[in-house]
């Protein structure tokens, strides 16, 4: 196992899992912090087979899962598209990309792709670059290493967006007050106005 | 082993994947004969969670397929439906099975609600009772045994499907000329009139 794994206290597995491309990206989270790992990219436009497709998801994700020991999955997964064919192909793709994980008990976090980009750069409907450029300066990626993966990074900001939202404080049955928060956050008022 | 999985030549799976429900039926072929081996059904609802139930088929696909060594997998997909949410649900019921049978190579064949019904029954628009009335009376099954698992007579019809398909000679190029078909089928010409 590479060193970078077995530093981490936690290992967060993204996946963008599609029927042509399936990007994934491995995030450490090191004394709070997180920083990347590994990104990657799986070509399945040369495996002209629909079924070989979805093995080759299933293995590579297996594969990734062995290698990384992630303690979660986290996944890109669209609700909506075009049509109901591409998303029953898209379903499955995701599904046997969950499969993968299921089967080795990672447990598994879906996110949508504008909460993703709105985790990321606070912008639901930021572009592909947008999202790379805060990746870059969060996870301080040199721009040659993301370059040449550029469609992994939906899965990386995946990784991240479940970093950011399982590290929010559980909301209390008060969290909407205003009294709650002060108590809760005396550090946040300014005094002495 | 069971004593039918070790005579049969050839062993057909066959399933039928849903949200809520997921049917199948083993199929024996001996001496070119069909005949079932077993069929059942696997509830999915009392499991909440959607990934509960996705880990379920995994699991249950898995383990049919270490059961009954099945040299194919015939499976039950629907193409088109009612919405693109129900369609990405179903996507990733089918996905999961597939990988199943993709992580243990077992070779899959999709075939469509309506190729099925016309396969068993020579109509495309039969009804459950009507498919279930020929599957009793070619694969000979009492009654009792097939009442209690009604739902599961899908899968089983997808994997008599499946047998019949791939029992059909393979299409020459020239296959759609009469000349040739009298050729090879001399037997078929009514002699004498």
């Amino acid at each position: 196992m590479e060193e970078a794994v077995k530093q981490a206290d936690r290992i967060i597995l993204g996946i963008d899992p599609g029927t042509n491309i399936m990007g994934y990206g491995i995030l450490g989270v090191y004394g709070g912090k997180p920083r990347m790992i590994a990104m990657g990219l799986i070509e399945l436009t040369k495996l002209g087979d629909h079924y070989l497709r979805l093995g080759r998801i299933y293995e590579r994700v297996a594969m990734l899962v062995d290698q990384y020991c992630p303690d979660e999955l986290a996944i890109e997964a669209p609700f909506f598209g075009k049509n109901v064919q591409s998303m029953l192909k898209l379903g499955r793709a995701q599904g046997v990309a969950m499969a993968a994980a299921l089967s080795r008990q990672v447990p598994i976090t879906e996110y949508e792709p504008r909460k993703i980009k709105l985790a990321i750069t606070g912008n639901g409907a930021a572009s592909k670059e947008q999202v790379c450029e805060m990746l870059k300066r969060i996870l301080s990626i040199p721009q040659e290493a993301l370059l040449p993966k550029l469609d992994a990074t939906d899965a990386l900001a995946a990784a991240l967006c479940h970093f950011y939202e399982s590290a929010k404080p559980i909301k209390t049955k008060s969290s909407g007050s205003w009294k709650d928060f002060i108590a809760r956050n005396p550090d946040k008022i300014k005094k002495g106005l």
